[in-house]
């Protein structure tokens, strides 16, 4: 290999989702697409998810067995999955010809922490998959899994790929990392909700990272926070159609004449409020430390004003960590004189994300006001340089999420 | 623990195959089993089969992609079924508040040659399982697989699920080794086929080892060469009812009086015979050297009287390896200047095995008068020291095995 094809030859990771490797037809699909990108002399690595229902299938059976499940169990479970998708994909691709092997999350060197079912990756080795590259294969990498320090499997949680996925190009200083998924790419709204939200070309890492934190389920939280704290440049796009899709990179001056870029919702969400907690220094963190040692995250905190040396303390989890939470607090309760634990569980956080919003103010008060319009109350309030979130009344999500794209002029008719 | 409790304790592998694991409510009754197993005060470790019907789903999944799939990725693929078990029976067993924890081939460290699809294990460490039964835990281990030398996953073939519990049952220096399987245990023939068939309380290594050879499914022939060397008691009974069911043990005086044990049938057969193969020394190992290269098991061979320096070779192998001898020896066969290679798939070895048979005189011409009497034609015929097989056309199996159960006095009636 001379000097010019070295540098002509890219080295991209290409994630397919669930829905694309859904069915024997949809990975001999996804074998042809991959093909065709090797075809035009570039070096691939496929990251793949577990077909699309399997998941839920192997939590089922699990569910049906045990009411709290082991989560040391549930990693072994549910990394069944992507081991059957990558052997097959690995299957198609070799009928077809080429050099492919399919590898486990431990087989590429993946060392997570022992967080079962929420883990995090610790370090990639990637030997063997440099190897493979070197060998002129195209390697096939089980997502969502990685082993802990015990040599036990490991997952990294719902969207895990993605995770795999940009770790993988990091680790590999890939050229690009690509997340084919079933949509085109990322919208200015949940185009099922907003029938005007318009596909995004490009947004930021940060405006993205705010978005997938936010509720918008195109790519893991994680694997944002892994591309920009390495710089890898991701695409998300459609394994389905050819279509450019949405870059999502460091931004740029472009980006921020966007004052908001997106709305985004999430109905995953329940709040816990503690009534009657004495007023006293220590209680808080005693409280958020407990729920934190059952791996749970907290996410908004709103403590009211003391009255007579008691206070109400509210928080919201996701939905279903809404139960555990509850069970560690109550075990707590008595000891901390907390009076009552309230569970509110359909609530929702409404989401506007901006790179703008920096330097523009009155986004906040016109976000209330077009709540207010249509007449839904606010729980919560939280903010970031680059969001600003409403918890509301979970029945009101669709209608926020309209109210909010439209008084923005997010849509395709006002761009 | 005092030194009484300790001699009281057994340490019992428990293999469950699939079937006893079809569904989420026979794995619940699996957990009760080995509780009440394990509430005796035995030390127990389990090992599972994939449910039953979900290798074959697999197989077929990678058949729809490739029509000679590559025996890596069928290991990956097809090593997920027991994975997916094992965590759900250690859900069952900690649901019921017991310590169970599941371990894959390579966690308690199976390694295997690297012949994929039909591994061979080299050593076990069992380090973990040892650290599990000293911590009071019920370990519940994947059958069927462990790991070569290169970290890849690899599988032992069907049925090897019972070999890696005989195995780790001689690793551990267990007691005996419990194979739960949906029969009651061994018979004298397969009762669907003859009526009259018998179960056998005892029976020794050697003649068990042949009738796994020979088509008797109740047991990996591995599985029992492993007991056999370590002298490892194997109880093979039922998990859907409290049976005594069939001890595999050393061979005893009582053994032996029984002339014949059982009879077996093996429609998994196919001959090839090579036609016009040049008479001089070194072509079969050219040939049989060829076939063992990709792992092709022959089984019976027989060469014909050559005339003008031409001989005409035939051999037995698994009916799904004959496509691909085929293929091995279309190969070689012009550079050998074979004339022809004719399969055919429709054969069938019938045979009968007992101890007794070292003894007593006359058992090869009664079976043949048998066969005679009933019309079949032998095709082929192979001895040792305690079997005797015959190769017929598939379509007389049935009435060749009743003929030969009726002719030996094998069945309940005259026991």
């Amino acid at each position: 290999m001379d000097g010019t094809t070295a540098d002509a030859m890219a080295l991209i990771v290409q994630k397919y989702g669930g829905t694309s490797v859904g069915n024997v037809e949809r990975i001999k699909n996804v074998a042809e697409r991959v093909l065709r990108s090797h075809g035009q002399g570039d070096q691939i690595v496929v990251v793949l998810s577990a077909m699309s229902g399997e998941t839920d299938r192997l939590v089922a059976l699990a569910r049906a067995i045990s009411a709290a499940p082991d989560p040391r169990e549930m990693d072994l479970l549910l990394s069944t999955g992507e081991r059957v998708t990558v052997a097959l994909l690995a299957l198609a691709l070799r009928e077809r010809g080429v050099l492919a092997q399919s590898f486990t999350g431990r087989q590429v060197g993946i060392l997570t922490d022992d967080a079962h079912t929420r883990a995090r990756i610790l370090s990639i080795t990637a030997d063997r998959l440099k190897r493979a590259l070197a060998a002129g294969q195209i390697p096939v990498v089980a997502g969502f899994q990685g082993m802990n320090g015990n040599a036990d499997v490991t997952t990294l949680g719902r969207g895990g790929s993605d995770t795999t996925a940009v770790a993988l190009a990091a680790a590999l200083s890939a050229d690009r990392c690509d997340i084919y998924t079933d949509v085109d790419g990322v919208y200015t709204a949940d185009p099922n909700v907003a029938a005007s939200a318009r596909q995004i070309a490009k947004i930021s890492y940060e405006e993205m990272l705010e978005m997938s934190s936010l509720g918008a389920k195109v790519l893991q939280a994680r694997s944002v926070a892994f591309a920009m704290k390495y710089r890898v440049p991701v695409w998300v796009r459609s394994s389905f159609n050819d279509h450019e899709g949405t870059l999502v990179t460091g931004e740029d001056k472009e980006m921020e004449q966007e004052v908001v870029s997106a709305v985004t919702s999430d109905k995953n969400q329940a709040k816990i409020t503690l009534v009657g907690v004495p007023d006293r220094s220590g209680i808080a963190s005693h409280i958020f430390g407990a729920v934190a040692r059952e791996n749970i995250l907290v996410d908004m905190i709103i403590q009211n004003i003391g009255q007579g040396g008691l206070t109400d303390l509210s928080f919201t989890v996701a939905r279903g960590d809404a139960d555990r939470t509850q069970e560690v607090l109550a075990g707590i309760a008595e000891e901390m004189k907390i009076k009552q634990i309230v569970v509110t569980a359909n609530i929702a956080k409404v989401s506007i994300v901006g790179l703008g919003m920096r330097s523009h103010t009155g986004v906040a008060a016109r976000m209330f006001e077009v709540l207010a319009t249509e007449g839904i109350n606010i729980l919560m309030i939280a903010t970031s340089e680059i969001k600003l979130s409403c918890v509301i009344d979970a029945k009101y999500t669709e209608l926020a999420v309209r109210a909010l794209h439209d008084a923005f002029h997010l849509g395709a008719a006002s761009a």
